[in-house]
C-alpha cells in the first residue's frame, strides 16, 4: 500500500462525503538529544510522540484541548491504528515541522494525515486513526456533539 | 487495509516464495509506570519500542545482536515502515507477549510480524518494515551474507 | 555533598535507627536503541527509569507490586529527591545491573540507594527519596501498615 | 542537603570567584500525554528531559548549540550529577516554565540551577553538572575556548 496514495483527499472524498480536507494545522520542534538514538537519527518511535504533540495542539487551535475532554466530558481519545512510512531521518538539532488535517470525522472516531517535513523534504508520512472512549471504562463513546462541530470546520 | 489480513503467510507465500514463516520469536515484558500516560493505559507510542526490545531479542537468539552488526559489518537496520492497530489496552503492572516472525527477507530489507499479548487476548498487530543501512551514510546496504542466512533459518 | 558518604549505612544507622540496610535486591536489564542518544550512550534520564523497573521488581519481590497499593489501599509512591552520579557511560547491547536497597522507611516516606554495575565497573549510583501519598489527592499518606513490615523485614 | 540553599548565589559566589550568577534562561513547555503516567502526573523521569530541551535552547541563545560543539570541536556535554527535589507535580495540558543559569564554569565542566514554575509555584529545583568530553574516546576535553567566553558572559 501506498501511503501518499492512500491519503489523496480526492478517493476517500468520493467514498466519505464529509471527509473534504479543511484546514492544515502546522506545528514547529526541535530535535534534540533525548530524541535521537545511538544510530544518530530520531528514534522512529518518537515520530509517534511528535504527532501526538502536534495533534494536542490542533485540538487546543480547534478549542477542544485534551485536559477539558475528560474534565467536562469524561471521554479522551485513543490512538487505532497507524500507518507510518519513514523517507529521510531526523537528526540533532534540526527544526522539523508537521503538517496535521483531519481526513475524516465518524460519530466517535477520527482519521488524521500528518506529514513530518524538514523544509521542502518529506521525512515522513503518517496516518493515524482515533477513537472516542469513555475515560473511565475505555469503551467507544460518541464525540460531543459541539466539538464534533469544530472538528468538522 | 485489514493488518491481520495483510500478515496472512499463504497469500504472502506465493508472492514472495521465500516468505514462508519459519520460527516465532516470544519476548515477556512487565509494564511499568514509565510505559503508561495519563490516561491510565500504555502509551501507544511505547509500543514501537517495546516490538524493538523483541526484535534485539530476537535478532540476539539468532546469533546476530545490533551492536555487532554496527562494529563488524558497519550496517544497521532502520524502520522504513510500521503498520499497527492496537485492539486492548495493557495496564500498569501486567505481563505482555510480543510473538515476533519474520515475514519476508530482501537483499537489504525484512519484514516482521510482531503480535502483542496479554495471555490469549490480543492486543496488538504490528507490521514493520526493516531497511539494512550503511551506519555512517544510511545508504541502503546489503545484508552481510551470514546474517541474512541466519535470519531465513 | 558526596553521593557515596551519603550512602554508608553505618553513618545514618548511628542517627536512624531503623536503617540497617537489609536485603539488597539485584535487576538485570540490556540496553536497547531506545536508550540510547546519539551521542551513542544511553541518555541520562533513563537511568531514572531504569531505576522505576529496578524498584518496582523489587517492591513485587517483597509483596507489595504498585497496582495494588492503588487498587487496595489507594496509595501510591511518588519520588521527592533525586541524587545521582554518573561514572562510566553505558552503551547498546550491555547488560547492567541495578542492586537495589532500602537506607530508611519512615511513616510516609522512603529512602533507597540503587547502584549502577556493568560487571564489577560502577556506572552510576543513586540515591532516591519516596513519599507515599493519596492517589486522589496527592496527599502524604501513611504506609499501609503490612506493607511498611514488609519493606523493613 | 536543602537543594534551594545549596543553589544560593551568594555562598557560592565567595567559594568561586568565577561564579556570578549572569544572565537567566527562560523555556516554556507544554505538558502532553506523552509526559505523564498512570499516576496522572508527569513522569517524574521526565524533568530530566524536560531540562535537557532548555539547556539545549540555552547553549543555542549563547551561539553554541549542541550539533555544532560535535562538528566543529569534537567534543560534547554528558551530564555528572543530579540534584533534584520535585515540590509539585505537573498535569496534563499544563504549562511550565523552566529557568535555567550557570552557576559555575570550570575548564571542562559546568553547574547549571534550573528552576520548575507553572506561574509562581515552585513545581522542582534542579541542581545538575556537566562535564566537556571528547565525542570520540568520552575522555575529559576543555571547553572551546570561544564557548567558555560565550559561557561566562
Amino acid at each position: 500500500m501506498d501511503a501518499r496514495r492512500s491519503l489523496a483527499p480526492k478517493r476517500r472524498a468520493i467514498r466519505h462525503p464529509n471527509a473534504i480536507p479543511r484546514m492544515t494545522h502546522t506545528y514547529e520542534l526541535r530535535i534534540y538529544y533525548q530524541d535521537t538514538d545511538a544510530g544518530g537519527i530520531v528514534y522512529h518511535a518518537n515520530y509517534l510522540a511528535f504527532a501526538e504533540r502536534a495533534r494536542a495542539e490542533m485540538m487546543r487551535a480547534l478549542g477542544a484541548p485534551h485536559a477539558q475532554m475528560v474534565t467536562e466530558f469524561g471521554v479522551m481519545f485513543v490512538v487505532r491504528r497507524i500507518n507510518l512510512h519513514y523517507q529521510r531521518p531526523a537528526r540533532l538539532d534540526e527544526v522539523i515541522r508537521i503538517e496535521s488535517r483531519i481526513l475524516e470525522t465518524g460519530g466517535a472516531s477520527l482519521i488524521l494525515a500528518q506529514n513530518f517535513w524538514r523544509g521542502s523534504d518529506s521525512l515522513a508520512v503518517l496516518e493515524v486513526g482515533l477513537a472516542c472512549v469513555n475515560a473511565q471504562t475505555g469503551r467507544a463513546a460518541r464525540l460531543p456533539a459541539a466539538w464534533a462541530a469544530r472538528l468538522m470546520q
